[in-house]
């Protein structure tokens, strides 16, 4: 029995709210200042969420105390084995019935296509925390990563080709086969698809970098107008499809433009900066801030997003600790909605 | 004419000292936290150069505002225009002939393989400095940077071939016509060919981040005994090479081994962080510093340059601002000889 035999279906991020799942920086090599600088933008990230509603960190058994010292009284600690700590991308795809049923999905995590090594515990991860809840799990037979999936909640999925369709993650499957897969297991019968996500992305270009459902029939998209950044063109192109796109109840969506900060890089790779990585909570949106030369691009994209969210606070974190991993808010969050019964469903 | 048609050669790094020239940061996109940390870090170590000779800052028109506000009074400015600032590998390589001639090499330069446009200022810049200092200046027909090599000042090369006969640099030479250019141009009769750089160095393995002569017949390395780290197999295959190789003079080359510092990376990205890019200045030593986890590392390779250079100051500065944006203290540097007749000669 699929998930959607059983009436699931994956609620969009603004759905009512249990709780956020984190896990706890324990890969030195990942991060370029050491694990203290990337423990410090984590901890802020949790402590601020925490304010709004209950945080559950995940942390390997030798990490526990260092979470403890960093972390406030209001988040929960839960030790578990795991490898990195981007629990958008290995942690479960939460599932509601709208009846009070509350699921998940267990996909398969190969570290963003054998990026890295090892991954098994994280490739577990899933499974052993919806077996610890006691929440009944779906394997999906798909290498997917959370953070390459945007829903609206009425049936739409938002995901770019670059990604989804790489030959690093499920090579023996066709476009067509992936979308069964992601009606079967997500409750989705409709798929936008971007070509692109941003250039130089390592996750090879994980929608959660360009653009996210607001509300139903509203995206928020990164743009530049600049045609010499490497990312006008994709930009141009993904918006072009947006223009046509219809979602699964016939809307065509509309665009809100929030500005790319200034580029940066280190060693020559370009850095992932977005906001569209922001992470939506119960009253609140948490923003990552790039500051220095993103200062006006920061505050526009604060303005913005107090706009597209009214009566919500925006809460700014600093993005720039936790991006030299490689993600940032959205990327290092995963939302468990509440099994109650909610009219938005 | 080549330079060693008029009796030039290539001095080592210990050679009495004219000056240090560095060229001071102007593009935003290449650091990670954006100009204004990339400009400390390089102030710190121009001003500091300046406390053992003379300093040199190359500026673009539009940024000798900042360099002025930035670095001490001792260190004089030059504008020229140029597209980054990694004057070891875009800048003249100093020739002398030991009879108070002088002269410099103008190397072909593509930024490191075609990896970073525009680069073409960055190519002009040795012969635009040669002719303004009015020193006699050699066209090379080989793309080479001043990073990729080393010598003993006694007629001994040492490079990689990882990089030298790299398809990026010079696709239509050989390994014998490479040779014939450089006993042309640097005066040396000699190669000890190691195979690997530091691994993901995007130099495609500079020399300068793995070994050095520390004066002839000694060369420093840094090395890994972790058979776990990428860098294990080269640092056994570099130092199998060294046991059997000999220099111009029939030496069998001591090893001085430096501990690598742990590893850091950036989005995946490993730094190339190395001891070995340190630079040698009179009566000094300018050593970078990784701190956090590398502070035992640190305080390693500081107390065994103390002993390989007995008499010299050696002093630290923050090498993890500078290798954000790929090199360190020695990528970022190039020494002048003093034109007296030198009796090391």
């Amino acid at each position: 029995m699929t998930p959607v035999e059983n009436h699931f279906f994956m609620p969009p991020e603004w759905w009512e709210r249990d709780r956020t799942f984190m896990s706890w920086p324990v890969r030195p090599e990942a991060w370029l200042e050491g694990l203290d600088e990337a423990r410090d933008g984590y901890a802020e990230v949790a402590n601020a969420i925490s304010e709004f509603e209950p945080v559950s960190m995940i942390a390997r058994p030798d990490a526990m105390e260092s979470a403890k010292r960093s972390l406030s009284s209001a988040v929960e600690l839960i030790e578990l084995p795991h490898d990195d700590s981007w629990m958008r991308d290995n942690g479960p795809t939460f599932l509601v019935d709208g009846k009070g049923g509350i699921a998940g999905v267990n996909w398969k995590f190969n570290a963003w296509g054998g990026k890295y090594h090892p991954y098994e515990d994280d490739d577990l991860l899933a499974s052993r925390l919806l077996d610890r809840l006691g929440i009944r799990r779906f394997d999906a037979p798909l290498v997917l990563e959370g953070g390459s999936i945007h829903v609206d909640g009425e049936e739409t999925l938002l995901a770019t080709e670059e990604c989804l369709l790489n030959k690093n993650r499920n090579p023996s499957l066709s476009r067509s086969e992936i979308e069964a897969f992601l009606r079967d297991y997500l409750g989705v019968s409709s798929f936008i698809w971007l070509e692109k996500g941003l250039w130089g992305d390592e996750t090879d270009g994980h929608v959660d970098n360009v653009a996210c459902f607001v509300k139903p029939g509203l995206i928020a998209m990164q743009v530049t107008e600049d045609r010499n950044d490497p990312n006008f063109p994709n930009t141009q192109r993904n918006l072009a499809i947006l223009a046509e796109a219809r979602d699964a109840k016939g809307r065509k969506p509309e665009i809100a433009r929030i500005g790319q900060p200034p580029a940066r890089s280190c060693r020559g790779e370009s850095l992932s900066l977005s906001y569209i990585n922001y992470y939506p909570v119960t009253g609140g949106i948490i923003l990552p801030r790039f500051s220095g030369s993103a200062k006006a691009s920061d505050e526009a994209a604060r303005g913005l997003l107090a706009e597209l969210y009214p009566g919500r606070t925006v809460h700014g974190i600093d993005g720039m600790r936790i991006i030299k991993g490689g993600g940032n808010v959205h990327c290092i969050t995963q939302q468990m909605p509440s099994r109650k019964v909610n009219s938005e469903g």
